[in-house]
């Protein structure tokens, strides 16, 4: 059955029992924002052909990674997720099961974290395309911006980077030997199914909560690369930054299928969708213990303007990230 | 010059003056709700060659109409608008002087209503597609819903019906004669400038003060037509309508290009934008008097769930509105 077949009002009803009660009647949806709570507002949009391709990605898993890089935005900004809308576009020859497969995928993410779907709109285009605007809620003291960062902060990422990286590469054309088949499956789920990393947010409530100072947090995801974090953070604070290749999470199983393209993938890779923060030292040590995992204090933030990645394992000179060319993603995300 | 010349970066520069200050750097916008109310979000996408085609709409007009579309639906729900959001998918062939045209259109006609952009994405796509979020305000005791209509409600309209059809049909063929300019113009308008009516609201506001008894409103925009409207404001509620054709408003304009059809395109052209209001007859009669125009009560809900035009004007027998086959907006819009 395609989507042709089926008619506005089939297709929503396909559509309801995938978002929260009362989504679909109004001309709009409504929402209760907690009292004493900023907004915050992120919008993504995925396009068949740029952002996935049937080849390395189920209907499930665009559904679940269009919320997960939403969800990702709003821990990037410290929000806990209040819903979010779905603008879709679908060529009416795609099948029905297609779509229930992304709603799905949405669905399940969603749950995970304790929100849903409660609004959109649904079009016919010759592209699939998925445009998702995430809401969240955070106190006005706990935003954390890229322009927060300060000299001497810690840089603290979430976890392992790189992953998602070689999960691509192997769903475009790898093998491995059988004995990897595991570290395979890691790989190809951390691109699959990422995970947002909204758990951090309550740790870093704590932290904030029982420290001695108050602090402000600055920080963004790591969606578009590490690298590009790092780059973003300092130009937006007016900084430099100091990073140990050691100290840079990437995990074992990337480590044994890819050796020699691991640090590259860590660094420019893209689509961890873990966090990176920039907080004072003895804060960063305890997230980094409480988090676990690839959890890591990766360098600091310095004066200078610069950003160097030192290589502390070999001899090689070091990179100087800010001097890389820009990142075009217009182009080529 | 093309999209494709310009990459990310410079895309954003060229975006960056319509949108509020501070809108593009994190990787979400901070709204803040005001206090005691409600938040509503409402999505709305647009595509090309179905929404929007160059036959009949400049870049300005696919951006104004765009950002008309989402605050009509804002003001269909009684909020008053915070922001929009706005997901781009565009081709790389694009010229960059149509990008530019898209914002101002949005730009202008949100500065009219006293709003901005407020964050985006943009990412490449072979159509273009318009993803709008708008995001509003309303105090909890001031929504206004479909499933609000009373039986004995008086339904107002707050102005002329069918105008924006049959400004589209003269953009797609039609000549008149030469002493009809000025009307030809007026449809054109309502079809490449509707304007939502946030207008209606402070004076809803006011009326809702004043009243000696509470009343909740009944309600949505006429964006799918007129007669779909009262369809699905009455399956919403349960109840049924009385309308009578002499009290539609038809603009002088239309009636007089249009003599044989303007009931049509009143009833079902869409696109007009005015909103379908169900409230206490007295309170009815004070608000169409305030708004003026082509306000008008047009009917009443009834207990039957029969939903009926009365012709008369004519020996016509009368239409039953509930009874024309689904709209398929899927297929059609």
């Amino acid at each position: 059955m395609l989507i042709r077949d089926v008619g506005e009002q089939g297709l929503l009803k396909i559509i309801q029992p995938y978002c929260l009660p009362n989504t679909i009647g109004d001309d709009g949806a409504i929402v209760h924002p907690p009292p004493g709570c900023e907004l915050v507002v992120t919008t993504d949009v995925l396009v068949d052909g740029v952002h996935f391709s049937d080849r390395t990605t189920k209907a499930f898993d665009v559904g679940w990674r269009a919320v997960a890089a939403n969800l990702s935005d709003l821990a990037a900004m410290g929000a806990t997720p209040l819903g979010i809308t779905v603008g879709l576009s679908l060529p009416p020859t795609l099948p029905v099961i297609w779509l229930e497969g992304l709603y799905r995928g949405m669905q399940v993410c969603l749950e995970r974290y304790g929100t849903g779907i409660i609004g959109g709109d649904l079009t016919r285009s010759s592209v699939a395309t998925v445009a998702i605007t995430a809401l969240g809620a955070v106190r006005a003291d706990r935003v954390i911006a890229r322009a927060n960062a300060r000299v001497d902060d810690a840089i603290v990422v979430t976890g392992y980077h790189g992953d998602s990286h070689g999960g691509l590469k192997l769903l475009l054309d790898a093998n491995v030997p059988v004995e990897l088949t595991a570290d395979r499956q890691a790989l190809i789920d951390a691109h699959q199914r990422p995970l947002p990393r909204l758990d951090v947010l309550p740790i870093l409530d704590r932290l904030s909560t029982s420290a001695s100072q108050k602090f402000a947090i600055g920080g963004m995801d790591s969606s578009d690369g590490l690298a590009d974090a790092i780059v973003q953070i300092c130009q937006a604070s007016g900084v430099g930054a100091v990073l140990n290749r050691s100290s840079l999470p990437i995990s074992p199983s990337l480590a044994r299928i890819f050796p020699d393209t691991a640090l590259e993938s860590a660094l420019y890779g893209g689509e961890d969708f873990e966090l990176v923060l920039c907080m004072p030292t003895e804060i960063g040590l305890e997230l980094v213990e409480k988090i676990g995992g690839g959890a890591a204090i990766i360098g600091k933030i310095v004066r200078s303007s610069d950003i160097i990645l030192i290589d502390d394992l070999t001899n090689n000179p070091p990179i100087y990230l800010d001097r890389l060319s820009g990142f075009q993603h217009f182009s080529i995300d």
